[in-house]
């Protein structure tokens, strides 16, 4: 995982891929937009909220110890519009024995093309997510998500992806997905929030 | 939560509904059969099962602390191939700032479809996922996962399932599956199964 990383740190040196900070970052940081958004379009919902559960709220895919859950960096490449998500799951993700749950891989699926349309499209919210599960993905095992931006219609973005082995020889997983924009008048300035985010570890 | 439940356990008193043994009791009982069944399908995969790792393994939805992560139960309707899961997600399935991430509404639509095409099939893989998430549901809150298996055709399991309010006026998610038999002789006997597992907490 180290090497791949630092294969893809080496591809940012020429400003063409950008490491992405990560969601809870971006999250804190526009905090103050998202009850406004949701209020917009889900008065209901947002009304539901807990307020005393949300002080407790913490990201899904950051809620497990070091090693256990979901272990992942995601790079950008802009010109492009496309994410590569590393992600290398522990053994608290498992399905049938010694195989990720189909839920955990949805999961990193979801965060990955959420993700890539975030950084398109500012605040989204996941509308419909496709996956086709072609083998079970042996647990613990590194695996890449490539997530594309197929197209943007309107409030829409259409993003697809597919989880392959390292060495790109096993297709594991492909998906689609649609994303509907909270703020269809604000886009999100990625390379604002990079600059301002923490230096990849 | 609580009154859920007992309202569930009361439709068990004539039959017609049974309160499920959870997959991980399922899965510890036929664990000697799933190397088998994965080997015979993905004989790949099956050999990059990492050994050492394995012996780590826990079940995703079954890897929070109590009350933090995944809070469920479920019920099956035999006659009408039918589940019920009522569930409630803890403050760590976050995903925007007050409400659940589309990968925990994800994995916990894949636990209930999967557990119907279980009990109707057998050892099972999620072959297709196809969810349609149509409002976002506040951290914290009680939902039902309404599972209905829809056509079994040769290996071939459709099951499909809505996420509802308890009161069943809010429609939060809609979708379907697809799930392959990797044991095409062989079925469960859910009933067995049910007869030998522990007494309902």
């Amino acid at each position: 995982m180290r090497l791949l990383f630092d294969q893809f740190m080496k591809k940012c040196e020429d400003g063409s891929w950008i490491h992405l900070p990560s969601y809870e970052y971006i999250a804190t940081q526009r905090s103050q937009d998202f009850p406004t958004f949701i209020h917009a379009y889900f008065p209901t919902a947002s009304e539901l909220i807990n307020k005393e559960k949300l002080s407790q709220g913490r990201l899904f895919t950051r809620s497990f110890e070091d090693g256990l859950g979901f272990e992942y960096v995601m790079f950008y490449n802009d010109a492009e519009k496309r994410i590569v998500c590393v992600f290398q799951g522990g053994p608290h993700l498992q399905g049938m024995p010694g195989f990720f749950h189909g839920g955990a891989i949805a999961t990193m699926i979801d965060a990955t093309v959420g993700m890539n349309a975030i950084v398109s499209g500012g605040i989204v919210m996941t509308a419909n997510l496709n996956i086709n599960f072609k083998r079970p993905i042996p647990l613990c095992s590194i695996v890449l998500i490539n997530s594309q931006l197929d197209k943007i219609e309107g409030r829409k973005l259409l993003v697809s992806c597919n989880v392959q082995s390292v060495d790109e020889k096993i297709l594991y997983t492909e998906a689609t997905s649609l994303f509907v924009k909270l703020n269809p008048e604000k886009e999100f300035d990625i390379k604002e929030l990079v600059l301002k985010s923490a230096p990849p570890a």
